[in-house]
């Protein structure tokens, strides 16, 4: 492929580039590559959460390279430091000298980062380095004297495994919470330190106001002092970054710039500042790969009254075409001017979510004598209300990853048995890498043999991991990012012949998935008056399962995103457009795990104000798993024709065993 | 029957009768009686919801009185003034001359009394008084020189019928709702007036918030200015108080009042303040007659940490036992000592409900200098949780009163074509009332023909009112108050034939219907949930109904009560022992309305942690509008077997036509 220059930065607007600490871009003329130059970023790729293509950050940061100079800079990444978390009890104790020189009685851990989503960078990743454990939700508390990391139910017994108890002891989240936990152990006058630029605004709140109740202060610290004893901690992570085309995102990111601008000027705002990152991919249509699962981008965004943006992030990971895709209405500025940033908002009213913006973003908000009104992230509600051209992408995202599903299940009807959880799921990645659309999976996926099924958040691994058996569910959750879309589906596969008990239990769960399925309900409508649904069937049999029933869903976003729910917890009105998983479930501990989940686009129905679901997943429901008898006769003609569907549109893009089992699978019920 | 002296007096504590401004009871020795002395309670008695039997209140007031006194006392009511709220377009503008005197800007006036319950006492009408207007909800804002009275949708055409426009606006209490409507006319410094003993602690506080905003300011008055020109307000109501034995109650007061005061001592108080009727009825196993159509007495309760109560009640009312059923656990003071018993908790730490107690009684603790901890009124939740005793004597009524539903349902298909609803109403009224327990209605039946039964609030009139005429659905909203319990129940009577497009919709309706009373579901389950059960048929044909599913019952008292309700408003976990409403509906508009009605009971299931209902309401749903191809074979079988125990426990009660008509209604549906 013949070199090319980079002419886009000349199309930026001139305020867009500060001068940067950081060496600038190399690729822009023809020169050879500076490899020395590109020495830190290596390790910051090392630390940044595994792409499909190992190559791929070299699309921006070097994309005329050669391949020679490819092949070097592939060995400075191989030749960088792997972010270490091997565990070591002597890093508590380090802290708590610093705590005393600080004269802090105690510093809050918490696992989160300065964009507070569900994934955070690695070098947030504070909690696990400093006491080891690994879990996906935790929170510690370290005194002088003692430390407690509080942990919930799925857990309790990994926390005590990966933590030192003589360092630190592991409680349960709730007993008592850990806000009160502290509250009884400070003194008058002690001060209880937290980092405010991981911490939210509401969350310090709470802290603060507990902690005055109980006579001590809670103080926002500058640096983090984990910071200073986590010596070879990673820099931040470096991927490409790249534009999602409208042909994806139906809306260009001006557009909905100026929409965000509108709602921001009638709270009588003049900006608000997005830290959350799927909010900011989603108001730009870009998309990275700087947290595990997610296609985010690391950074801030700025979004003015007038649409006009200031989207701060490290330039260099931004691939060719970005600045013009931006165009003018971006000023793109260095993440480490984001302070700056919130400075040059002084005097005036700016709009930020309490729950997600930080407490670190209001504090310099109002020392900068900025007044800030508190409101909901504008851009989460129109994210959330996908648009045609993102629906139809998504479903044909959909589509493909059916046909994957159903060559996977054909394989492991055929193969599977005695093989290990970790080997179906190896798999499952592998037949879905295939479609050159894939970017990798959208969640780690719950691949559950027997009783491990009925482990609601299980993570297999080499200690646990089960065998496919005969007689048993194998439980399998999983999902993909396409570029054009993101799924979540979850299928029960009945291994061999299974007891009429557990296709019992199967058909009430399917009965919920389907009452949810074939719901339509006026506008306006919570979440939580369609989860009934689900479980009514397993209600009549004194059953229930302990998850709600659904959870928004984006478009080569986040596979969890707000505010749409199906659960006993949300009264969110249902919206047209959003995308949900209807995915009702049964545990019974030590014997079986089920879930049937696919998911769910909200649209009107024919009868005005009413909105119903369209399922927009296609992979058989198991009928071997089914009791037929169970079903009304309007519970069969749903299964009937939803497989009907699931051959129609997946049989052309299979071939061979696939094909054959699919037939199999998706003929009438008896 | 032989005279007797009234002996309870002197059992009561010496402390219980202050020395108050009224004339002593007359009674207590056997002289003959000073009628001059009861002329101001007769005056009292006419402006008392009437009773069943006129003389009643006579059982408190004058007990010993021979046949020849009694019927000169009831001369002496009948010659009472009798309570006028003629329409009169002078007294806005004299309460506008009083509010310059006065220096406010505005006065509220609120539809409520000191008792912030559903139905108010004669003496606080004061907006039908002032504005003319009959409704049951509405809210008025008088400013010195114009005036406005906000009603929801239902009395949009009535209170403009009702009022006089030169003196009063009327408007729509959302467009704008009351409170931005007065902040967009205060100016800064204004005085906005309200009369605290009839405000809420909440409302008094949501309108401070907004005036403050506005820069005026919200007073709290020493007297309700319209009382200064409503020269004949009635005095307060009088009826006889009467104990509702154990055999009822389930649980004497004592009891009830030990467990109330553990709650106070748990929120660390020394007492608490009970201005609701229902929860001081309940709390003191007593019944009056104050109030339309629930049995309450005008009062107010001290409930104090170790149980001891202090009843501030006129104790005139009080009939012979009452002293001796409270025992010296009750202190009772004249009601006019409320204020100085409010002194009296001076120092202590005193909970109240902040959604029912009024801004007076906070005014007056916190100037008694009390500490004032906020929560529910604790003995709302014993009170909705009904004990064995009650729920087996609310059944029984249940039963009476499905008996008394059939004898006239059977009159109805023989001789109501042609009859106005008014006669319609009437003759049920006069079934009911052959039960010796029966007390009057426990609310104003709603009976709407054809097109007047889709207003769900409809009230028959003379104006109003249509005959029962062929081909269309009556609908007979109606309940009863017994001494052993309370009901509630809708049928919706098929006239003649009936269209397929009206039994279709009757079907839906009672389709949700069955799917709530079969419903099962863990402890825990808010009654939002359960309300989609209700709808799911009829939203699955784009329809619904504009109302709760059901509401909390009481056993003889309330017909609406808190907490636990079916709706989607609420997030309240159902309890054992609350008895709540089943009542899906549907309404089409100028053409016909559709309700279907039982009581629940809510139970443990089988299951452990789960709940179901028992259906105690017992009168045949009418088959004639039912579409039996609509129903599941399992909704069949609910309609069969209720209708077999409907038979079973009300053909003892029946003779004649009647059971001839329910053995019909009762059969098996084919």
């Amino acid at each position: 492929m013949p070199r090319v220059t980079f002419p886009a930065m000349a199309s930026l607007p001139l305020s867009s580039l500060d001068a940067s600490r950081e060496p600038r871009r190399q690729e822009w003329s023809a020169m050879p590559l500076d490899l020395e130059a590109l020495r830190p970023l290596a390790a910051r790729v090392k630390a940044t959460p595994s792409s499909k293509n190992p190559d791929d950050w070299l699309s921006a940061a070097a994309p005329s390279a050669t391949p020679a100079e490819r092949a070097k800079l592939a060995a400075l990444v191989a030749a960088a430091p792997e972010p270490s978390f091997a565990r070591d009890a002597s890093r508590i104790p380090a802290l708590q000298r610093i705590l005393k020189t600080k004269k802090l009685a105690a510093l809050l851990v918490p696992r989160t980062d300065e964009h507070q989503g569900e994934y955070i960078v690695t070098r947030a990743e504070r909690l696990k380095w400093l006491t080891g454990f690994s879990g996906s939700a935790g929170f510690a508390i370290v005194l002088q004297k003692e430390a407690a990391l509080f942990v919930d139910g799925r857990y309790t017994l990994q926390a005590p495994a990966e933590t030192d108890a003589s360092v630190i002891e592991c409680r349960h989240f709730k007993k008592p919470p850990a806000i009160e936990w502290l509250a009884g152990k400070v003194r008058k006058g002690d001060r209880v330190g937290f980092d405010p630029k991981i911490t939210s605004l509401v969350e310090a709140e709470r802290w603060r106001e507990a902690l005055t109740k109980a006579g001590a202060e809670l103080v926002a610290l500058d640096a983090n002092p984990i910071d200073e004893i986590w010596t070879d901690q990673p820099g931040d992570p470096f991927a490409a970054v790249r534009t999602q085309p409208l042909k994806y995102a139906g809306e260009a990111s001006a557009d909905k710039r100026v929409r965000i601008g509108e709602m921001v000027a009638a709270r009588g705002a003049a900006a608000t500042v997005l830290n959350q990152l799927d909010s900011i991919a989603w108001t730009l249509n870009v998309r990275g790969g700087d947290t595990p699962s997610t296609p985010l981008v690391q950074s801030f965004l700025v979004v003015a009254a007038d649409g006009h943006a200031t989207w701060f992030v490290d330039p260099k990971k931004l691939t060719a075409d970005i600045a013009a895709h931006l165009g003018n209405g971006v000023t793109i500025r260095p993440i480490e001017a984001f302070a700056a940033g919130l400075k040059d908002l002084a005097g005036k009213t700016v709009t930020i979510e309490p729950e997600t913006a930080t407490a670190w973003v209001e504090q310099r908000l109002v020392e900068a004598g900025s007044t800030v009104i508190r409101g909901p992230d504008p851009s989460v509600l129109p994210k959330a209300r996908k648009n045609p051209v993102e629906l139809a992408s998504t479903r044909k995202a959909h589509i493909r990853d059916g046909a994957a599903m159903v060559r996977f299940l054909s394989w492991f009807d055929d193969e599977a048995l005695g093989q290990s959880e970790l080997a179906v799921m190896d798999k499952l990645e592998e037949i879905r890498g295939a479609d050159p659309l894939h970017r990798g999976a959208s969640f780690t996926s719950i691949a559950g043999s027997g009783p491990n099924g009925a482990i609601v958040h299980y993570r297999s691994s080499e200690a646990t991991a089960r065998p496919v058996e005969n007689g048993t569910f194998f439980l399998l959750d999983s999902g993909a990012q396409y570029v054009d879309g993101t799924t979540d589906i979850t299928r029960t596969i009945p291994v061999g012949k299974v007891s009429r008990a557990l296709k019992r239990h199967f058909t009430l769960v399917l009965k919920g998935h389907i009452t949810v399925a074939t719901a339509r309900f006026p506008k306006g409508t919570g979440g939580i008056a369609i989860d009934g649904f689900a479980r009514r069937a397993l209600w009549e049999h004194g059953l229930d399962f302990d998850h709600g029933t659904g959870h928004g869903v984006g478009v080569y976003l986040g596979v969890h995103e707000g505010p749409g729910r199906i659960s006993p917890l949300s009264q969110v009105p249902l919206e047209a457009g959003m995308i949900l998983s209807n995915e009702p479930g049964l545990y019974v501990t030590g014997s079986h795990g089920i879930r049937i989940e696919n998911l769910l686009v909200v649209r009107e129905a024919k009868a005005v104000g009413f909105l119903e679901f369209e399922t927009i997943t296609f992979c058989p429901i198991d009928r071997r798993a089914i009791d037929a008898t169970m079903l009304s006769p309007a519970e069969r003609a749903w299964i009937d024709s939803y497989h009907m569907r699931v051959r129609k549109l997946l049989e052309p893009l299979l071939t061979g065993k696939a094909k054959t089992w699919l037939i199999r699978m998706t003929k009438a019920l008896r």
